[in-house]
């Protein structure tokens, strides 16, 4: 019997774990979810994690060859394959490959969630083909993946990629980082709330969004009054879109990729964020490069984008493997 | 007999082009200089440079092996090894590696000076050992040279590294390439000279630069001014080193390097520069890079750099070959 090769993808988040096999197409098999904050301690995670698949495996028709698990997560260091101080979980530093080697002994990656969604794109969404571009995760916070070469961009450290920690006004809002004026602070889903009550100060305009506490609103509520025609919200997504333009400027001038691709619930909003962006990247960057980057948005199906990413992490791993 | 091996290495600018053969241990053989402005057509300034090295190298006692030439140039694109447009010279657009290739059949890798002075460092200077790092070069402009994995990154256009057209302040200074607020109109020889007349304005201190014509202003006249106590001058260096720092820790953000290396005649000027341009890049710079990204002078002789980077280029090229 020829079983279907497929890998193990995770992503752990704040508040669930989704986990499932990745085949090599990318389609997503037995597909669960576990609320992250149950388990107070990563191995017994893991162990669930890994108990589910296999039992689930196991006592399928028609079993998987499970090759490898590639796993996304907050302050995950691709070097030291462990899991340093997630914000939001009392897990401290995590050897994830310690704890899962000694649970099963299959290959193993590890990365942040905005790197895994860059592979995930490179290999099954709107990067495919493509050697050199930037993945911006739009969500809570502002997240990136950078790929050179066809290889993602770690560093000397390990912490590539942290564009939503450049800074946009050096005088600017406060970021969680302890820095000001950090480019997350103004184009992710809490600086498009923060950008929303800014402009109900500064402007006059009548807005649904008045009536909707600080504490209350969402990029979603938000895009909604949008779609509404509220003045306001249409307002700070253009400002949103813009100051991503510019900023997206500086990153091209860096790294001279193909296409920059949008993912995230902030990029979900179509046009409504992509078309600021295009217009005021294409105003601010440097002349070379003018009209000759794509930004785009993902086309990771939205659902299975965190376990696809995680899986593509660990199916490049194997794939290069095999090439050398 | 055993001949040495060695590599041409050239430098084309707008003035003189400098050129020599390096050996592998990073000694400069034969060095030559010409006016480039003689040779109103690019295949003259090619064929002088090889006959005068040919023909030199042929009439030693003992000639060496020459195994390639690296050609470092203003618009260079490292792809299609043409010379695009260069400011200041009558070129148009030059099919660098056609005309070589008519006069003699050697490896041929051609980039800009800052790319070039990226590898020279790695190969000969300050990055040696290192795989990971960005060349920031201080000269009439701010050019870069970014290194990932021990490869020049050149992106998918050819022309990444251009970190001297990022934006410090969108509604700043004119910048030569249309846009405002560029770095290189603040970091740079012509920035220093920009700021110090800023500077001029807004102080009311008492300077020996007040009675210097802005045509007539220098670098190095503001590097001996500070030398001498000026305090103008002395702010002028603080300052630019400041936004200097400030930007840098945007650029490693991005590609979390293990140092940065200053080059060039500003990065001559030692603490006065590097001084403020540590302490406002350790202030500015997210935290997990805090205390991890040296930032240090290049330790490429600066008679030597141009032609040695030039020749690092092609060292590296013929090196990765042999590998494979």
């Amino acid at each position: 019997m020829n079983r279907t090769d497929t890998v193990i993808g995770v992503d752990i988040g704040g508040t669930n774990t989704v986990f499932g096999l990745v085949d090599q197409a990318g389609k997503v098999h037995h597909r669960h979810l576990v609320p992250t904050k149950r388990y107070p301690k990563p191995r017994e995670l893991f162990s669930k994690i890994l108990d589910t698949i296999l039992l689930r495996n196991r006592s399928s028709d028609d079993p998987f060859n499970i090759k490898g698990i590639g796993i996304g997560a907050p302050n995950a260091n691709y070097y030291s394959k462990s899991i340093e101080n997630p914000p939001n979980l009392p897990w401290g530093v995590v050897d994830v490959a310690g704890i899962v080697r000694s649970l099963i002994d299959i290959p193993l990656a590890l990365t942040n969630d905005a790197n895994a969604a860059a592979l995930g794109e490179m290999r099954f969404g709107a990067a495919r083909g493509m050697k050199n571009f930037v993945e911006i995760t739009l969500g809570t916070g502002l997240g990136s993946g950078i790929v050179i070469n066809g290889e993602l961009v770690y560093g000397h450290d390990g912490y590539a990629g942290e564009i939503g920690h450049t800074v946009v006004d050096i005088h600017g809002r406060q970021c969680g980082c302890g820095k000001k004026g950090c480019l997350e602070t103004y184009c992710s889903a809490g600086g498009l709330c923060r950008t929303v009550h800014e402009l109900l100060c500064n402007e006059t305009a009548p807005s649904a969004l008045r009536h909707i506490t600080f504490a209350d609103l969402t990029s979603k509520k938000v895009f909604d009054a949008a779609c509404d025609g509220d003045f306001i919200a249409k307002m700070a997504f253009a400002k949103t879109g813009r100051i991503l333009g510019q900023a997206l400027a500086d990153t091209v001038a860096h790294l001279s990729p193909e296409a920059v691709v949008l993912f995230g619930g902030l990029a979900a909003a179509g046009e409504m964020i992509l078309d600021p962006v295009k217009e005021h990247f294409e105003q601010s960057v440097f002349h070379v490069f003018r009209g000759n980057v794509r930004i785009i948005p993902s086309r990771l199906p939205a659902d299975d984008s965190a376990i696809l990413g995680a899986g593509a992490l660990i199916w490049h791993e194997i794939s290069s493997k095999d090439e050398n």
